[in-house]
């Protein structure tokens, strides 16, 4: 029965502070971003582990680095996991690295117990998560998944003016494999929160249904400058009246989508922003998020349809422009069903979650059947020295990747 | 019969006309700010014109000055009218000038037709109505009423350092009179409106029932920020949340308040700022004004009930700071159904109106009864040099004083 078996919760956790100390920061934290010295540092250390464990490792053109434990039938596709090892320049220790090691962490358990899998098993690290010296988030299974054309990735310059082609030979991970994607039978990433709802609903472990579908949008309206006394209001074209009518409606439309809606106005500023001249402009921005596309849909029409009746009844002129998107991922149900009942054999304290930043797992999902695990860190800081996590939480959430590809793999 | 009386608007159109060209200014405007050389050219021009007109004059210790014309009765009370000859540096024509001429060409029109009243009349200048050279408006009436010490007043300096009471002994207006009311049987004061209601509303005269109760507050409210993205809206501390609850129901308060209610959010502001953050703090100001006591009262308690209620709501704490409060006005009954009585003689189109700007008949009326007299002015612009008035309502507003005053004179 492999439902008893469990991960050791002492050699993951001993393998993430041993992969910290490559860039580790004074306050803490890690500095290894992409195709630098430390990244390769890091990836050298992972491909030793892999090879010690008996992993075959192929890296592709792009330097996403595959190790792989072989199935009973190797004609099938295999089962991966994985994230990446690169991190912010103030970044921490768990933001990716957790999901790489994890992966490891299945293998070596299997390893461990004798127990074979039908299919193969890799663990992946996705080259250039961050973003943040070469400036395109989650490169590595953009390319991977077809989304980024490899010159393109190739081409992308840090402040040196070093290209990822040139870096990528420098690290030496440049690897003759194609970097594309081929038959997969499923795909899990295992990741920190990177937010509070886990922490706060004290739970273990977060079954992740899908990224949420957002955008960003600026919203400008024009009024007319006039004192604020002798001015009636009936006479007036006052944006923030406007406001006031679109404001509420906007909100009661986020909660006729909870729990899972987001509605968020960062910005707000008026011109001339004197106390009493009515305001000759008003602008503002609204960041809307849901995980549910059709339901984001009407958040984004609703959002449109508000604002310009609510300004059109005011006489106020308003123009509306979306100035950021990205499309939401809703996890493959084999996928989601598998996490769900890896929670049930291991009996941590979980609930589904939607995530609310983009991951590899989003580039993944777009080409082969992916899942998410989440697991809770503190205060919900990332992209931050601080960063922690719980050594309990990073061993349950390994277990829960456990026994989600041990169902995949059959 | 007097109800056929008319003023001559010729000669007070080419007194203002001549007026204007004191400290006229090469776009039209004038700038003849308090105690100048070019104020004191504006009195002599004023002093010189009513001696001619057979006026006693006398000048207080604050430089106010009344030109009197006697009663049948001289032991009664004055009648007095009147306003200022000072002028912001791009000041016009008519802010002030106007009431102060149109009390002259009263007098000359009394005298052209030989008509006697049983209380003298008195032509007013009061001193520094701008405050734009010594920082306090309505410096002259306020003294005259008891609102502002004398001495307070003689030691106001200019950016020269230069004080009140050397620039009026400079000017020879410092007067040897008691700059302190004594009984008056009813004061006037004609302006422009300084607003765009009647020349909307397409009337000749308004008559002036009262200026605004006005104030102006602070509030801050304090928000967590948190991400656009992971952080749900049931544990967010969003500060435009707050806002969407109160801004409609203040908006709501004006309305029942209409149409005198005045409420304007002129500035607002969110920290930090960001599309993708729930504000850490929401900063706004919000202008109220009402011409009734209680009105404005009910709105000064409904702003704080419903901005603390909506923020104790949300879990957003809130601070509110009135930053600025100038008491409102109800004119004298009396003095404004003389007015309205002289509307009715006269013929003239007018409206009922309220003034959003403070002018010295406020500090007048706290102590004498007490009305005043708008005309229209183009676009409602004032404190410019574009500042602009019609002839036929120039005439008009005076024909309406001439009468309101000899009603209240007998």
């Amino acid at each position: 029965m492999t439902g008893q078996l469990r991960i050791n919760g002492e050699r993951l956790w001993a393998r993430l502070m041993a992969m910290g100390e490559i860039g580790a920061t004074p306050a803490g934290g890690c500095n290894r971003q992409a195709l630098t010295d430390e990244d390769k540092a890091g990836r050298d250390l992972f491909v030793k582990w892999c090879r010690e464990a008996g992993c075959k490792i192929r890296v592709d053109a792009i330097g996403n680095v595959f190790a792989r434990r072989s199935g009973t039938d190797e004609s099938l596709p295999p089962v991966i996991t994985g994230s990446h090892l690169d991190t912010q320049p103030t970044g921490g220790k768990f933001d990716g690295i957790y999901g790489v090691l994890a992966g490891l962490e299945v293998i070596e358990t299997l390893n461990d117990h004798d127990v074979e899998t039908l299919h193969p098993i890799e663990a992946v690290v996705w080259t250039n998560e961050e973003g943040c010296r070469f400036d395109t988030a989650m490169m590595g299974s953009a390319v991977w998944a077809g989304a980024m054309p490899l010159q393109d990735a190739y081409a992308l310059t840090d402040r040196d003016n070093k290209t990822v082609a040139e870096e990528l030979t420098r690290i030496d991970y440049q690897g003759t494999h194609t970097a594309y994607f081929g038959p997969v039978k499923a795909a899990f990433e295992a990741h920190i929160e990177q937010g509070p709802i886990l922490e706060a609903e004290q739970k273990t472990v977060g079954v992740v249904t899908g990224v949420q579908h957002m955008s960003r949008h600026r919203i400008v309206i024009e009024g007319k400058e006039t004192h604020a006394g002798p001015t009636p209001m009936s006479i007036r074209q006052d944006p923030m009246l406007a406001l006031a009518d679109f404001l509420p409606r906007l909100y009661a439309m986020a909660e006729q989508h909870a729990p899972d809606a987001r509605l968020t106005f960062g910005y707000i500023h008026t011109l001339p922003g004197s106390s009493n001249t009515v305001p000759g402009q008003l602008e503002l921005t609204v960041d809307i998020r849901h995980p549910q596309k059709a339901a984001y849909d009407a958040m984004i029409a609703g959002y449109q349809e508000y604002v310009q009746q609510a300004c059109d009844e005011r006489g106020t002129p308003v123009s509306m422009e979306c100035f950021w998107e990205a499309p939401g991922v809703e996890f493959n149900a084999d996928c989601v069903n598998a996490v769900r009942k890896a929670v049930a054999t291991t009996g941590y304290d979980s609930m589904e979650i939607v995530s609310g930043a983009g991951h590899d797992a989003c580039n993944v999902a777009a080409v082969v059947p992916t899942g998410m695990i989440f697991i809770p860190c503190k205060d919900g800081l990332s992209h931050n020295e601080a960063e922690s996590a719980e050594p309990e939480h990073v061993e349950a959430g390994c277990n829960v990747l456990l026994h989600a590809i041990l169902e995949r793999a059959e």
